[in-house]
């Protein structure tokens, strides 16, 4: 290494040398810098062929068997070589090596799984327990791809709609929104919780003259479930928006998203979605049936039967198939909940006092967003509070901003990993999140 | 409002007219839709002028005063009118109202303090206990413009130089980074933690191939301080960066950053920064000054001495107070902080291997950023680790990915609310929280 090293530090030519990242290389100079990992590995007889890969993808290193003998996979290396057009090499170009230097040494007996391998053989929880290396598959890194410009998506939709992003706390005094499933927090000795959602503040910031905002942050739910669908710590993309109409135009606007969403990952993520074989549609109508409706749907279509007021997991799978045959649509609104299975802020509906405005928004068989209109009147907010068994006098914080002209609101929020899983159709959350924390997982 | 509302609900003219947002007025169509809150209330003795407030400005409202009789300061309203100019009015442009309809009921018998009066009298705690309220006032509302520009232009800056947004955890199983500084968390009756940073995380994500990454998101501290410039929940912008030559290349891209900030805060925010008289230079070359040469300044220009190897507070003034007479520059960078100030993974300087290869930047007398370049040799973090008296069976998922191929790296972090205190000269750092948390404070 030592001797590679002083190679390259005397090749006084090369060292400023701008680095190229691969998927730039056509429209580079012939000469360049390249960095990153010794992907694979091809041993002819006088010749290397190196695959190196960086963030950007994988391009073909022709080398000296001198220039390679200390390299093995997954070394970091900076490589300076010559560009040269080669139809038979993956992509069109090859780089006729000059130095090669490893700048990140190895310090293993054998990978805990194949990174250059076609296929994925280990398991998921092998996968996550060594994240910083199946982040190494191309496949892998292609999720967070996507999830990043949904979230690039998100921001830029709504704000061409005047919304504007905020930041709220996640430590919070009382656990009035969910009760017993937070995470609770010693707060200089005092009992705290992790915020479920931004619920509260987001309203509070519609009120505040914010009108129109959203934030993207994580929240938490102590949930004792341990499924493919669910996450403890989750990144939630949260939206509110004063002075609507009814929650039809929220539906609107998350309908909206959905097509923009869809447009978007057309332009900036061909690859990824090629990868994992996904068309997205060119536009998309989201049918919109009543909670009642859906049930009765349920029950007579597929003679599912399904909970008082609600429908479950499988009615999510079936009700989804329906409208996918029906109206070939991956999507439908669930609207008007009944009161008892919405919180205390949701927002009565105009003609049947035990329905509420509110929706679920069902994405090829799983929730993905629960939204509604929210009730902007204090007296009937504090009444609301008090017919759910709580007390006004916990809320005050949020019920403040009531009392000083609360326009009509509502939002919804859709959790970022399960919509990243859908629309690449993986089968797991996990999947789909960084460094995931379920009920088991606390590392890495 | 009964009445009002009937007349408006009849008036099918306008009940589909588009909304226009009062910065967009020059624009518009005559006959418009606005909505807002009752800012003022200038009650002549034929007419009455109505202050409009909305998210994007304030609009002068020509009134009957039967049309104005029930509303009050703050009132949420939705206006019919037609637009006019009118070279006295505030903005050149005023409406003439056909209609006004309360969308958003009063329920209080005084504002806690004043909305529209030009000094705001209210002291920071009472603004805060009602944040909703004090939000509303246009200087309030115009730090949150300035720090949402913030992110903006971090997000900008970095992409343009290939950098992604990640999102890690801050459950975290271990203490290891911070010792006793750090919020407990109950984790399904598991002992856990609020991350103080994502240090690890963003370290194995340059390792797990993204190179360059960046994260926008919550830390917390659960240190002991109840001072203007101490949280105990903030939001850092985190980068860090693989391939480094040095910590001069991360040093350069801050300040990169900071030039490049400057400029997209004037295109954004002149109306704010004209609010707070703050006038921005146009180029800023930040001066690096070792931390033991600056040591040297503050006791030889200002008889100040400093703590050991570090420098203090009214230290931090000072230095900046030198840099800003002898440079004309509001930033520094401390560079060189000794092994002993700087947790284990920091790389050890190439000459004096009790100094690393680490930094501050100062701002106007206050530390916004820590940085530097990491330690990325497997072995070298692991005897380091062993140094400080730590095990590193305590940091076997965060050492992982140093077995393979970890390249030279470093990185630095912002505190959001600190770089908006400062941009704005405010002289509390809750003033750039929207919901902030101290010691004392966990609501609203």
């Amino acid at each position: 290494m030592a001797q590679l090293k002083e190679v390259f530090m005397s090749n006084n030519d090369n060292v400023n040398l701008k680095r190229t990242f691969i998927n730039e290389l056509s429209e580079a100079d012939e000469k360049i810098c390249l960095r990153g990992w010794v992907h694979k590995i091809v041993d002819l007889s006088h010749v290397v062929f190196i695959k190196l890969r960086d963030k950007s993808g994988v391009v073909q290193l022709v080398c000296q068997k001198d220039q390679v003998k200390d390299l093995r996979l997954e070394n970091a290396i900076e490589v300076i070589g010559t560009k040269c057009e080669n139809k038979k090499a993956p992509g069109g170009i090859e780089i006729l090596v000059d130095n090669i230097k490893v700048v990140g040494k190895n310090y293993y007996d054998k990978l805990p799984f194949e990174v250059n391998a076609c296929k994925n053989k280990a398991t998921l929880e092998t996968q996550l327990d060594h994240r910083t290396i199946s982040l190494r598959r191309p496949e892998i890194r292609a999720i967070f791809k996507v999830q990043n410009e949904i979230e690039v998506a998100f921001r830029e939709y709504l704000k061409e709609r005047h919304f504007e992003q905020i930041h709220t706390a996640k430590i919070i005094d009382s656990s009035t929104e969910g009760g017993s499933e937070m995470f609770t927090v010693n707060y200089f000795d005092k009992r705290s919780f992790l915020a479920q959602s931004p619920q509260f503040y987001k309203q509070m910031m519609v009120g505040a003259g914010f009108e129109r905002v959203f934030e993207i942050g994580h929240a938490y739910r102590a949930e004792l479930h341990n499924t493919w669908r669910h996450l403890n710590e989750y990144v939630s993309l949260d939206v509110e928006m004063g002075f609507i109409k009814d929650e039809y135009e929220l539906m609107d606007l998350e309908e909206g998203f959905i097509n923009y969403l869809y447009k978007h990952l057309k332009e900036t993520c061909k690859k990824e979605l090629q990868m994992y074989k996904i068309e997205l549609p060119q536009k998309i109508n989201i049918p919109r049936i009543a909670l009642d409706k859906a049930r009765q749907i349920l029950l007579e279509e597929y003679n599912k039967k399904s909970p008082v007021g609600n429908i479950d997991a499988q009615g999510e799978v079936l009700i989804s198939k329906y409208v996918k045959e029906k109206y070939d649509c991956d999507f439908v609104f669930l609207t008007k909940y009944p009161v008892s299975k919405r919180p205390m802020y949701a927002m009565p509906d105009d003609k049947d006092k035990n329905l509420t405005k509110s929706f679920d928004l069902i994405f090829d068989g799983l929730e993905i967003t629960t939204g509604g209109q929210r009730i902007h009147d204090y007296e009937m907010l504090k009444e609301n509070i008090i017919k759910f068994g709580l007390n006004p006098e916990d809320f005050d914080f949020y019920l403040e901003t009531f009392k000083y002209g609360m326009p009509p609101h509502g939002g919804f929020a859709i959790g970022l990993e399960r919509i990243t899983m859908k629309i690449l159709k993986l089968s797991n959350i996990r999947q789909a999140s960084l460094i995931p924390r379920d009920m088991k997982r606390l590392t890495p």
